[in-house]
């Protein structure tokens, strides 16, 4: 049985495992990414645990290594910089893996690597033109053009969530103000939170928490706290600005949410779409649909990593 | 002899040409566009004149019609709501051509022409990833990724000049506020002089003017004048920061400017450059070009339309 391989490298944890072609999820694991100090050693634990499942299952032929990673770039096969992971500097990931198998290995950035699994199984199937926004801890996003990942010129298109949408903002890790993260997403959502918990002497069941998180927040929403509401009306307000901004360069046919701050369903999504549409450019209004990720949260991260395999192999069927 | 024929239609005159291959305009016409009151005057009009001079030069042989065209949709053929044509509605201008001609017909917006006009006969030679910004009445954009302009699901790419950089801003034509368009381009930077005039005392050259125009601005930028170098840097700070916040979306190797306001050179590239650079996300510091157009001025338009079909040749030789 032919499958591919997909890795997620998250600041947290590495969740991976094998999948089938349909988009089946047949082995399924995940490690503490902090465990491996070293990229190497990662890599050498990546290396016993695919070979260890495999000579579990010798009927499986692996089609290829597909790896979504923070800051990982597609043309290089590298990870740069990473802010979340121990890693420093630059690590050449994907040729570290193809020391260890003679496969195909494709890398590239979590946020792409989840536009394709949309692509292949969620809610972009049949898509050409669409956005994938990440919103976990921060704001990450994919570019699909004509039916491809947009990577530009040097393999790092698609950081939405570093526009500046204040530019004397908040404090960004990536070291400017205001970029888009800092005020959408679980951490950004977080600080709205704490700033409006200081300024207001409001009545809200946000104080009974020790610990404001963007669960807390949306649990308090849901149950009707307005200030708790107040929050994700603030929050989609930025957020529906910034993809009428967007749409106007790559006019998609989508722009699909994902990621833990997406799980808010509704709470997000039905003002984000309110706030698109008042400012939405004339041509697009009403033409571009916003979507809740499609493909099982479950299975969410190695789904994406493994069609950067099974997408390339639709084009390349030598593979 | 083998020719494109390149149309542009602007709000005030249509340039019309024939181009050889190798980027020789070996004819070149134009007349005032409001001259043709509906678009069947206007194609009956584009057909005599193209087919006249074919008569008096029977050996050359036009591989196609390209036109560049405000609201210029790409897919569907369609000259839609433009501002600045007596042309209402949607008018399927290429089928009208076509019905005249058995040829190739190709139209797209005036600034995605441009952008092919760069690509096959200016500053962007054999690059595949680049943004052309057209500096005019308003502010247009073409973006190449992988070496293909981006059309997007609809056809309506690329309206960097409707990205809203002031929620509550300037009035813009579009129907919404603070578009970039109101701030950046030869309108918008007489917004701000005049802005400027009315608050502020100051002795500035420009009040010597009946009239200010981008061209009165920039002649006394260019002689020393402060307040028209400070509503230079206003104009560079706002464009700036819109393509440090676009370079993260596409991660383009340069970004080209073109049309009127681009004319003044250094007055606008120096502090658009300096901002930019000031605005940018680590990754893109100092990689991301801004370069002025290189496409021969007198010729831009009809080169640039006329790419349309030169360009698709190169892919589709049956042309």
């Amino acid at each position: 049985m032919k499958i591919a391989v997909g890795i997620d490298i998250g600041g947290t944890n590495t969740v991976w495992g094998f999948v089938s072609p349909s988009g089946e999820v047949i082995h399924k694991d995940s490690f503490p990414t902090s465990s491996c100090i070293k990229a190497i050693d990662f890599v050498d634990k990546m290396t016993v645990e695919i070979k260890y499942a495999l000579a579990q299952n010798p009927n499986y032929e692996i089609l290829g290594i597909g790896i979504g990673a923070p800051n990982g770039n597609y043309f290089k096969g590298t990870i740069e910089h990473p802010p979340n992971l121990s890693w420093k500097g630059i690590t050449p990931i994907r040729d570290m893996f193809q020391d260890n198998f003679d496969l195909p290995v494709i890398l590239t950035n979590d946020a792409n690597a989840a536009a394709l699994g949309e692509m292949q199984f969620g809610a972009a199937k049949g898509m050409k033109d669409f956005v994938v926004i990440t919103l976990g801890t921060g704001l990450g996003s994919g570019f699909v053009a004509n039916g491809s990942l947009l990577y530009g010129h040097d393999g790092f298109a698609g950081e939405l969530g570093h526009t500046i949408i204040e530019p004397d903002g908040r404090q960004c890790g990536c070291g400017r103000k205001g970029c888009l993260e800092t005020y959408v997403s679980a951490s950004g959502i977080v600080k709205t939170a704490k700033l409006l918990l200081e300024q207001n002497n409001v009545d809200t069941s946000l104080k009974k928490y020790k610990e404001i998180t963007s669960k807390v927040i949306a649990v308090c929403a849901s149950e009707g706290d307005e200030l708790s509401l107040k929050i994700f009306d603030m929050t989609a307000k930025k957020l529906g600005l910034s993809l009428a901004n967007t749409v106007v360069i790559n006019s998609p046919e989508a722009i699909i949410l994902f990621g833990g701050l997406a799980k808010s369903g509704s709470l997000i999504l039905e003002p984000t779409i309110r706030y698109f549409e008042e400012y939405c450019l004339n041509l697009f209004k009403k033409k571009v649909k916003i979507l809740l990720s499609e493909v099982p949260e479950a299975h969410a991260a190695v789904l994406g990593s493994a069609a950067l395999i099974l997408k390339a192999r639709n084009f390349y069927p030598f593979f």
